[in-house]
């Protein structure tokens, strides 16, 4: 297919005819997945509401995606080990990218990472090491485990493979002939709001792309909003998949360029979109993935009436901690 | 595309060019499913089991690909309202598609059916008429309507419309290359039974079709066995999706071409499957979408090392009633 160039193509680090490569490598089971209207939502929330659901595949998130790029392009070189650090989901999604092709998988992560993301990671014939802090820490410590062993390091959201692969959401989302005018996009490292940002942007312009962090781990907004690099010291939240700290330039680069908005969010705004994912919608979300209905519910305003696409972008969940946050509203006891 | 006909292909009501058909009046937002393998959930089965997953949809069941095919053939006919007898799914469906097409859709429900359905049916500009009966009570009131008002009874699983819409599941499974060796399939009226029945056997007819019903809705099983109809006088179970009591003739010829066996468990088993489903694949499954699961659970043997596929064919559940489903087993205490 050629490649249909508009004015407005954000001169972002990503490039949406090899996005529409990617597709080719990437396994069918993480393509196309379900977009559709959600009126069992729409009363609490004031506005139409489409779900593009991640959830049903082999690693319950769209990590797969990216990692699926980068272990065909890995396996092609004939490179037979890979490290990444992860907060759960991406190392799930590079083990079981990794042992398809072969690959020998190594993750990093948080010893404070949910046990259900820890597991699925070990079963999936990946080695995992924890760290004894955060998701931060267990990215130095994956680079050190690169260099000391010659291996290819996987860098969510640096790694153009990550953003490109979480971009083919964005053709997704852009080739459905979309009705809806704004979409919300949780934004953690990157990889997710500036891939789907950077497609919508090209090819449906005139959809207001809005990024969703937790008020516990705002690294990556007040970066957007500063327009420079802002750190913070630590996080405070349930939304392990978005809690980093230090921000990456060349990732910031390029939401700047792809972001309208990007908003922060409660706790309780995350668990009662949580809560109504399952009520509503009969959907198990983790907390990064309620963190647009969460945006919705703390601004009914500014959605009124509008068509809202949300992502809700992974479903591992620790099941007592799950039934924790979904329990705490009246309707479940 | 050309039909391809085996000397296979059972001699049922059903056709399978006119199911290829089908898909195109169905409206894409039902179709290709996910379908993949969930390992999360083989250690405790002992089998490789996929998931073909209905529960992503507007309607959160597999119901509307009948749905859609009844309405478009009435609307294409100038034919204004239609009516059906449903259990809860089908009547949201028939809502969801007649409002699309302009149709007047009146449902007769028990008023035993789950809230969460009847709401629905509502919330889509349905009229709904509840009986204080169970479903073939419903049916005779939904004839009478048809019979009175002089409009288009739907009938689930006798019209064929149901069958082949809901066979176009059975084309996406045998056509995805299939591994599996089974295909679980959740036993009622026989719409979906039949129906996926019918391609499966058409087009992958080394795949072992194995219909499963509750111990306490077991009249099409009984049927099935002793080859004619067996009707009961009475159900009881929570799986409310496939509870009848008077199986149709012409529907269970169908299934005695199609269907390998036929099996009846136990409603803790439906509610260990509905757990599985839950904790290790994070899906909302109500108690029919839970019964090919159940059977594993209680044949262990029968599919050892082998790999079954299962349809989780809806997800309408009463939040209140599902917690105390799922809530019994000590992973949420």
């Amino acid at each position: 297919m050629r490649e249909r160039r508009l004015d407005t193509a954000p001169e972002t680090r990503l490039d949406t005819a090899r996005i529409r490569a990617a597709r080719r490598v990437i396994d069918p089971v993480f393509l196309d997945t379900p977009l559709y209207r959600c009126e069992a939502l729409e009363p609490d929330l004031g506005c139409a509401v489409s779900i593009k659901l991640e959830t049903a595949n082999p690693v319950r998130s769209f990590k797969a995606r990216g990692t699926e790029v980068v272990t065909s392009r890995l396996a092609g070189s004939g490179s037979p080990a890979v490290v990444c650090a992860s907060a759960g989901n991406l190392g799930q999604a590079l083990a079981w990218s990794g042992r398809g092709r072969g690959l020998d998988v190594a993750v990093v992560a948080s010893r404070f990472a949910p046990a259900a993301k820890l597991d699925r990671i070990r079963a999936l014939d990946a080695r995992l090491e924890l760290v004894d802090g955060d998701f931060d820490l267990a990215r130095e410590r994956a680079a050190a485990i690169a260099r000391h062993d010659g291996i290819r390091l996987v860098e969510d959201s640096l790694d153009i493979e990550t953003c490109e692969g979480a971009a083919t959401i964005g053709l997704e989302l852009a080739e459905s002939a979309p009705s809806f005018d704004a979409v919300l996009i949780a934004l953690g490292g990157g990889a997710l709001a500036t891939g789907v940002g950077h497609v919508v942007k090209s090819l449906a312009p005139g959809v207001e792309v809005i990024c969703v962090q937790p008020l516990g781990a705002p690294a990556m907004t007040r970066s957007w909003r500063r327009r420079r690099v802002v750190t913070t010291d630590s996080t405070d939240t349930i939304a392990d998949g978005v809690a980093g700290r230090r921000p990456i330039p060349a990732v910031l680069d390029d939401l700047l360029l792809v972001a309208d908005d990007a908003v922060l969010v409660q706790e309780a705004s995350i668990m009662a979109g949580m809560r109504m994912l399952l009520h509503h919608a009969g959907l198990v979300a983790e907390p990064s993935a309620a963190l647009g209905i969460a945006a919705i519910l703390e601004d009914r305003d500014r959605f009124a009436g509008r068509h809202v696409a949300t992502i809700v972008c992974g479903g591992n969940v620790d099941m007592d901690a799950y039934h924790r946050w979904v329990g705490a509203a009246p309707p479940l006891r």
